[in-house]
Order: C-alpha cells, then sequence, then structure tokens
C-alpha cells in the first residue's frame, strides 16, 4: 500500500511529540503515527494528507530489571535491537515476527502483533505491564507501571493495545520478557493430510508440553514458491503439507529426549511421513527461513491478496481449499501457511497483476467463510482501511 | 465485611439477567452483582440497600473443545467444579486460589483474580478469550469469541475484567485451558534471610524454567499461627522464611531430575538451610495447605487488617519489617505472606479487636511506604469500598 504525506516529523521524547499532537489537535492537521511501517493492513500509511509522526528516534531502552525481567523502553526501538540488548542479559522478548528487522515495539503494541511465539508466552495483553501514551489533545497517560500485578481500578492500556494509533500515540513499553532458553530445537517435518497435521499437533502439545515454543505450517504451494522464486530447497521429501516446531528449553539432554520420543511416535504411527531436526543456530535459521520467507516468495509471484484468519483449528485450512474451488483458474496460486497453535491462518492469493474481477470474487467470500465458521477476520495484523 | 440487603434474586439465564437490570435501571433500583462472595475487599456486599443479583443458579457449562482447550461456561461455575470438570478431559484452569470452593468464575473475572498459578500461565487479560456481558441498561454485550486472536477493533472486553461489577454483570465466560500436567512436585523449603530467599528463586528460574509453576513464601510468624490455631506441624527445621515450590511439567523422570539438581544447587550453598519434597497427592496437599491456611489462621488470631500490596518483588518484604517497627507494640502480630514470583505480598495485621488508633498508624503509612516504592496498593484483590 502506497501513501503520500508533505511532512514527516521525527520526536525524540514523549514532550516532543506531546507539543507535536497538541499543535495539530488545536489546528486542525491529521496525523498518522508510523512505527516501523511494517504492517500489514496500512495503519502505519497515510490515506489524505496526515502529517506523519514517526518513532523511528525514539529508540532508547529506559530500564532493564534482571531480577523481573521487566523491560522498559521507548516505542520506537526496533524489536531486533531489543532482542540482541537482552540476549547479552539471558533474556528473550515474548514476541518474536519476521519483520523483527524493521519493526518498532511500539508498533507492535499499538496492532497488538501475535507472531511466532504466541503459543508459548501469551499475547501482549499479557505481556505488556505498562504503557505511556499522548492523547490526542497531547497530554501524556502515564500507565508506565512496571509490576506484574496491578489491581487499582480499570486496566485503560489495554484500550490502547490493538487501536492502531487510533487513539493516541504509544510513546513507551513496560514489557515482561522471559529467560533465554538454554536449548532450542527445530524439526521440520511432512505430512500427507491436514487431518494428520492435527493429529501431529495434538500428540505434541500432549509429548512436549512445556518445552513446545512453535508449531507453524505450510502447504505444498508454498514450498513450491520457495523453490521457484527464492531458490530455497527442501530438506525432506515432498508432502503436501510442512510443519516447523520449535522447542524450547532449560535441558538440553532433557528437551532431546523429550522431541526424540515424540519424533518417534508420529513416525511409527504414520502420521509424519519425513523429518530434519536441527539443534546449531545456522540450521535452525535455514529450516525458520522456510515457513518464514514465504511472504517474500508470495511477492515474487505478482500481486498478491492477503488474509489473516482466526478459525477454529480443525477448520482452518477448509478455507483453503473451498477458495481454490471457488476460484478456480482466475488465481494464479491459493496458499495457506501460518501459526497451527493459534488457529491463524495466513491466506494468500496471487494474481499477474491488480485483478478486480478477482477481488470481488474473493471478497466477501472470504468474509462470509470466516464468519459463517465463527472466526474472526483479522487474527494479528489489525483492521484500518484497506 | 457485613452488608444488608432485602431483596436477592438468582436468575438461570443471561435473560433473565438482563431483564432484571432493565427493570431496576428503569425504577432507580441499585444492584450489587454477587458470585462466592469471597471476595478480599467488598465488592459483592451491599452497602446501602441495593438489591442483590446472584450468579448461584448460572453454574452451567456452555461448551468446552478439546483440541483448543478453549472452555465456555456461564458466570456462576464454580472455580472447583471447573477444575473438576476439566480433570476428567485432562485439562486444568489457567487460575487456582484459595476460596476455589466457593468463587465463582465470573468473579475472578470480575475481580481479575491472580493467585497460585499466575506465574506460570499469565492473567486473566491473557486467558480470558471471550466474556458476555449485561450492560447497566439490560442491554447483552456478547464478545464471547472462542479465539486464540483476534484483532477486529478495540479489545472491549478488558474494560470488564478487574471493573468488579461496576460496569456490567458478568454472565458468561470464554476461557483458555492448559493441559494436565502429568507430573507434579511441590518443595518445601526453609531459608534464614530474605535476601536468601531471593537468590533461591533467581537460582529457581534458571534451573527448573518452564516447568516451575508457583514461588510461593510465608514468614516465621505465619507459621507459628499455623502451629498455634490450626494444629498444622511445621515439616523441616524453624527458619525465618518459608517456600512452596511446585513445579508441574509433562515427563515426571525430567521433572525430578531437574528438582533434584536444584536442591543440590541451593543446600550446598547454603541459601537454603531444610527442605521436604512431596510426589504424592495427599501430602502435596498437606505441604501446600502451609501457605493456604494462613488466611485462615490469622482469622483466628484476631481481628485483621489485610493489605494486597504489588512491589518490586526485592523490596517486598521491607515493607513488613518497616511496619513492624513502626506499629511496634500497637499490634498483636505483623505477618508477610503471597506470591514471590509475581511480586505480591500480602501483609497481614492482627489485634484483639477493631482498633481506629492501630488503623491509623496503619494506614495511610501502608500507602505511602507503597506509593515511595512505586508499587501497587491492590495487586489482585480490587479495590471497591472499603
Amino acid at each position: 500500500m502506497a501513501g503520500h504525506s508533505e511532512v514527516l516529523l521525527r520526536p525524540k521524547t514523549t514532550e516532543e511529540v506531546s507539543q507535536i499532537i497538541k499543535y495539530c489537535d488545536e489546528h486542525n492537521l491529521a496525523v498518522c503515527p508510523q512505527g516501523g511501517n511494517t504492517g500489514m493492513v496500512g495503519g502505519s500509511v497515510p490515506v489524505f494528507d496526515e502529517i506523519i509522526l514517526s518513532t523511528s528516534l525514539m529508540n532508547q531502552v529506559i530500564t532493564f530489571d534482571s531480577i523481573s525481567g521487566i523491560l522498559t523502553c521507548q516505542a520506537g526501538c526496533v524489536l531486533e535491537n531489543l532482542s540482541q540488548y537482552l540476549d547479552e542479559k539471558d533474556f528473550i522478548m515474548p514476541l518474536d515476527l519476521g519483520a523483527k528487522g524493521s519493526c518498532h515495539i511500539g508498533g507492535n503494541v499499538a496492532t497488538n502483533a501475535g507472531g511466532l511465539r504466541l503459543l508459548r508466552y501469551g499475547s501482549l495483553r499479557g505481556t505488556v505491564l505498562g504503557l505511556e501514551v499522548v492523547l490526542a489533545d497531547g497530554r501524556v497517560l502515564n500507565c508506565l507501571a512496571t509490576l506484574r500485578k496491578d489491581n487499582t481500578g480499570y486496566d485503560l492500556k489495554q484500550i490502547f493495545i490493538g487501536s492502531e494509533g487510533t487513539l493516541g500515540v504509544i510513546t513507551a513499553v513496560s514489557i515482561l520478557c522471559p529467560r533465554k532458553p538454554k536449548a532450542i530445537n527445530v524439526a521440520f517435518l511432512g505430512c500427507n493430510s491436514f487431518q494428520h497435521l492435527l493429529e501431529t499437533f495434538q500428540c505434541c502439545k500432549v509429548m512436549l508440553g512445556e518445552i513446545l515454543s512453535a508449531f507453524e505450517f505450510l502447504d505444498a504451494s508454498c514450498m513450491k514458491l520457495l523453490e521457484k522464486h527464492l531458490k530455497l530447497s527442501n530438506p525432506i521429501g515432498e508432502c503436501e503439507f510442512y510443519i516447523v516446531i520449535e522447542t524450547a528449553g532449560s535441558n538440553a539432554t532433557h528437551d532431546d529426549e523429550k522431541l526424540h520420543n515424540f519424533l518417534e511416535e508420529v513416525m511409527m504411527s504414520s502420521l509424519v511421513t519425513d523429518g530434519t531436526v536441527a539443534t546449531e543456530a545456522a540450521k535452525i535459521k535455514a529450516l525458520w527461513s522456510l515457513r518464514l520467507r514465504v511472504s517474500e516468495a508470495l511477492t515474487h509471484d505478482g500481486y498478491t491478496y492477503k488474509y489473516d484468519i482466526s478459525l477454529p483449528v480443525e477448520k482452518i485450512y477448509d478455507l483453503v481449499k473451498d477458495m481454490r474451488g471457488h476460484l478456480g483458474d482466475m488465481a494464479k496460486n491459493v496458499v495457506g501457511y501460518g501459526h497451527v497453535g493459534d488457529g491463524n491462518l495466513h491466506l494468500d492469493i496471487t494474481s499477474t497483476g491488480k485483478d478486480p474481477a478477482l477481488q470481488a470474487a474473493i471478497e466477501p467470500y472470504v468474509y462470509e467463510w470466516t464468519s459463517k465458521w465463527k472466526g474472526s477476520i483479522s487474527a494479528e495484523h489489525g483492521l484500518r482501511l484497506r
């Protein structure tokens, strides 16, 4: 999505944000807050002639308490920089996502970003402990508590989480960070039906239990696009579905044993037809990139219609199959991937170019389908203007 | 706290709640919603002549999905009954507290109850996925989603979590339930200083990692009251501080080994002076009762002034020591216990009877002290009228 604006302001402090917003309020000037500008739905893109208020210079860590693991920082800190800062202290951020190299923590909170670790560490509604927000008239609302528990009145900060900048500008964030796991393992597995994938997920939850930190999937169409456009190679035999499972724990020997027992079980019962495991960083990264670079592969395939759907987990792939049948030859590719653990499907449809007829065939069909199965048409990306 | 009311209504359905509230709104009648009536701050107690609206007959489970672990039930379900219901299905409730035998899930949500499992499973702000609420004019607000992720607009249900019935009556709840752990261990340990207790906590977080499910403490004064009033016996040698550590995991052998390594470490380094471990249900219950029955022991000691404070974890016991020095002989006993893992201190002060001079010595001292150290004067109990 492309926008345009004649003015870009880059304040360094909350006080400067407050002055800008107050001035704009008094002079009836529209403002569009912008973080890393990586959002999928255009929340950070000016659609008329809004002044862009960028948090890119608000990139300072304010405090970190290594006893409680509570980090307080300015809203413009890049997620990956925070992860690196914490890494030295043996902690990690409770969220991780593909855009980590550019996205800002303030934008993550403003859009209530989900990502890869939600299955393990929960949503930002639990991990964000405090926020500082500049309201529409320039007043500063300080809810920047650094307490794990606080029940004194309504939890006002919640209303700003996921509000996409519509209620105020988030200027600082306190967030609870987990300790860095001592052992990480990644398994890349293949299944020949979505039913087998679901059964593998159930088995995984029982046998990996508390060390399971991600359960992601991509379909065979995604793999073809990774191979074609990014020249990535499939590390296992050809399958209908591919799964990325990550474990994170405090004892490598125990984790290896749990993973081994689990793999034996799903291989023996033929739920999984092929697989490979990584324990060292470079191979872990290579396996993860098969999941994380799907979105990039799609951009090379043509114009992409992207949908971010929550559904009961057993229904998520039916939408992809039904959409394929519904669109027939109109679409170039209809692919499904996403976060099985959270019931969150990314449904992407590619076309050689922007195609109003294709779009009319997709929408409202996708919304009606989702509504029929009591899903949500935005799981983790937000709404804003589309 | 004692209240009085001439009318108690016990609706069975949301529709009945809606009709009652609509009628009361039209006739200017005040209503006090009441769950299990176990709250610590009087949120469920009528203070003038309110009509009591009890959820005690709204005790039906609506749905449970064993793939996702999402439970949807009426607000009047007793927490322990829900735990029993889930136990058969190999799941547990994400919260547990001393009052589980009587408290209602609707009341738990309305007060944003914390309890014993917050350290592991996070707060209700993350685990509650949906709510149904009857608003002040009788309209029914249905936010009863059963999705792990939903980013379509502001998360209105959050404003009702912890609102203590002031914004509406919660009539149904959807909540994400974890799988039942296959192994539970409880260790009861003794330390001779709060500094040692904190160091034990740090060591515990590193060595038990993902299987740590509770880290609770009580001081020597609590133990004396348990012995005196409830005839419980101290299972270990006399110490300044006692710790209850619970582990919950998916592999008993691995958990035993982690716990063993941790105990060896804290015993060798003299952080812990004595301890005992339980793995079978009856002994686990007996060890837990030393922590859970402190509140009951206090009621036998006289009139009790109760405080529920959040503080940076390294400061929590300083408040107890300072309060003891400040009150001198005025108080019968000044004791501290609570949830170390969450930085949540329960500070209780007993007296032979209600004593305005003692109360004046405690308040505002306790509030000023807490404010000075940027704590919260209500960690998990709420506010309401006191």
